[in-house]
């Protein structure tokens, strides 16, 4: 569906399962007559279980006052009774995003070809790397930032908050083989804002030099896993994975040439799904309202 | 999921899209105290375009007469202002369904394996075939009925009588590699309720022979598809298909073989989304209410 | 290719990489007015690694004292001056082949059921399991024997004494959902010659539940893993693996029977390159000459 | 295997089956003492087909006029008695190639941004375009030549003779959605060194426009093909097909941007195929010794 991004929004909700939700969310769209272009639903078990709801709909005329305003009534006319986390997001305000790389960069490349194709609904202000290499790539298409990393821990949290600095309000940080462990300090100031992606398919080789080890263990497939980054490293919410087929006439290298392209594709999808708003997180797992 | 099927329901809607539908659907469906397991929607245009929904709830101690009562209920009052194709479904009362086959049996035993495990709804009350070959195998599942046909249209006709006389009642008919042409008055008999698998993947190899054309052509996959039948064939509303890599070191005879795995599991597929009620089709075109 | 059987022989040889095998191998093979119908090669590393080779010929008349003659013959002129681990086998001979099962019957019936098409070049002499539940739907094919076996390491070493009683002879078992650890001496007995399917991708989710343990992590994609049987469960070569998407929308149920699919057809392909000579064992790895 | 690109060597040979021609080859390479790296070979039928193979080796110390007298000597020692198409390609001498493209950018950006990555063994010196939109883009990489193509067959040839005269010497020239369809005289100039991808799994939606027509007929997998060119439109050579999976919910320019990803790669693959010498071809197929 190609529909005009001008007057469109899309109501993410997450409650315990109960009867009257969709009837409640339905009839006040309705009453407002909003024009509903996508319904999407997710009970993990309609009795005691908890229930998920995208809805994608237009109304002709909305703007940010006007959304404010829907913000309010909603509020008070729908979510009474139930225990809901929800928000309604404007289409046309693309999420804030910021990317970090260190030196390798067939995943940041693939996000900026993307993104500069209008493949991605995204306000991309910069680039952060700890290493200078990327810098001349970066630059064709957004601004670059340097901001080195030094070995100590005081190191880390001096250019987190350079970071934290140059980014201002952000809505989405992306880790494109970013090689630097975040401090739980900055992980949890971004909860569910920050996604990685992780060089194999978790949670096989979960920690270094993935490619490295499944070739020494001789596996027939190798992956990428794109995932929310949480205090416990390579653990957080799984959004997508992917695989390709290798044989054993595939060293080391081949394996890192390979799982590029799947590290490129796993990462831009959930990037683009979360983008779209169509990823909401259960705990430690993630719904994911694809089409 | 894995619900109870006592008491549970599912709703199919077509209709042109327009405000409001499901705002009376599930506004109903709350007022009857349903508790909805699944919902799927879907818009080919919210703007004068058509809408289908599949819902799927239980209503604790439903049974046929509570369905007909439902069902009297739904008309009166839901379906008012609307332009609308819709049926309730029990689940717990499975579908009536016949296999024709021929001589080749590899998607004819996956269809009775899978159903002999009960992952398919079905009340697969026969095997009807125009050959004998396969009795054997199939009377370790279900009866098996000799149907043999003809060459003269006249023949053809009598054996569709045959068939049709030995089916009685049915709601899906299979054709698992059933290699006669049906007849346009069969064919339009069961409207929507004959699936048949085509081995390859349409509309590349419409008619006869396709995996000897596909190795004459060279092509790098091979496929197959299950569509509905109709008048045009080959050319009916498609409703699953899939591929498989081959090599230039495979012959016609390995084309064969391994196309026929991909046979089986189309087919399989189609069938069982077909059982669930969760395709609707469009024209020449189906919505599948894939999970 | 479909070629004929008879008098034809499969050449698998493994030794440390130098030059002139080749020129040594086709050498003989040209001057003995050998047809090469196949031939495949790999290098670990062209210095100092090792050499891999599968050839498929036919010798016009060849027959079990043929073979013979000629394996002496190829030891005293080829085999020479290189360090070989080589074999000679002749294709009109299938391998013997027994089963092992307990409950779960769908990877067991995937195997008899292609073996019954022709699809597997082996003679299954028997199934073998621990319980009862699968005799009558084996019996349809092979004959079937009902081990049991005790809770005790005496208990199991007696049902291992049994089993093997009961096979005499044999090439290859195929351990189809077997849910019995075998002890290191049953294993060693048999290197290289025990298949077992694990119901995971290997590494990830190595040891017990695999599906239980995919869902609460919340993996996007599930697979399955044939592979050889060491002394070290789940930890031996892997001959093949393959994965289905999943969803949020997945319960564990779900996981398993889609991931039984996946089982089928993983475990079928490992027995069938196995049975075809088309493995080779190198270290902890395998060298698969698939097509 | 990454192996060094000095020294090393391709050999290519097609000829009609018969015995001996590996022994020939083999004990050739062997008295050279060339180290073989790689080595795949394909017979179409032992009995009266034709033979393939593809051999990769080196010779230390090996340069140009070394592979001079290689290539002399072999043609005297070797080729005598069969009829062999055969050439010896040296590693270390990228294949000069071109691109075509018109406005869309994407199956160009891959191949420059792999190209640049170091993944195509090529020599890139210019693309080509009858449109001036991607001029920036492609500067970014390589020298851009405009060469507009007016209505009339005669600006056609014109055209096609500025971009031959700009081209000189070149081995091979890619046609990433390159939107005008060249002359008889300029495909067979380039016999099997001019590569297309067409945005569809062909032999479906041969012709203009595919992914409309894909989606007016309701396919479930959209695909793309690489294909080398010949004078039948979209009837050459495939190297390499790839599909990727859509439902209902997606519309013609959903199609455009997912089977653009596609298109991408299948390009990209059957592209660096070439390159390195994997493709031979074979009538209207071809022989593809991937790894």
């Amino acid at each position: 569906m190609t529909e005009s991004k001008e007057s469109t929004v899309r109501l993410l909700i997450t409650c315990p399962d109960q009867p009257g939700i969709v009837a409640a969310v339905s009839g006040y769209l309705h009453k407002k007559n909003a024009n509903i272009i996508h319904s999407d639903q997710h009970s993990t078990d309609p009795e005691g279980g908890r229930f998920f709801m995208r809805n994608e709909f237009f109304l002709p005329g909305l703007d940010m006052d006007g959304l404010e305003e829907l913000r309010r009534e909603f509020r008070e006319e729908v979510t009474n009774g139930f225990v809901m986390d929800w928000s309604l997001n404007p289409v046309w305000k693309p999420k804030k995003m910021v990317i970090l790389c260190s030196k390798v960069d067939h995943a940041l490349m693939e996000l900026l070809w993307r993104w500069k194709r209008g493949d991605l609904e995204a306000d991309i202000s910069m680039v952060i790397s700890n290493h200078q290499d990327l810098r001349e790539s970066v630059e064709h298409f957004v601004p670059f930032h340097y901001v080195p990393v030094g070995p100590s821990l005081r190191d880390k949290v001096t250019a987190e908050d350079t970071m934290i600095d140059l980014m201002g309000d952000v809505d989405l940080i992306v880790l494109a083989r970013y090689m630097q462990i975040l401090t739980p300090d900055f992980v949890n100031r971004f909860t569910c804002r920050i996604i990685n992606i992780h060089h194999s398919f978790l949670p096989a080789f979960v920690g270094a030099d993935p490619y490295r080890r499944a070739h020494q263990r001789g596996v027939k497939l190798i992956g990428a896993t794109a995932h929310y980054i949480t205090e416990q490293l390579d653990e957080g919410p799984i959004i997508e994975q992917d695989v390709i087929r290798v044989t054993h006439s595939h060293d080391v290298d081949d394996l890192k040439r390979l799982g590029g392209d799947i590290e490129r594709h796993v990462l831009a999808r959930a990037v683009k799904w979360h983008l779209e708003d169509r990823v909401i997180v259960d705990g430690n797992k993630t719904i994911v309202f694809r089409r």
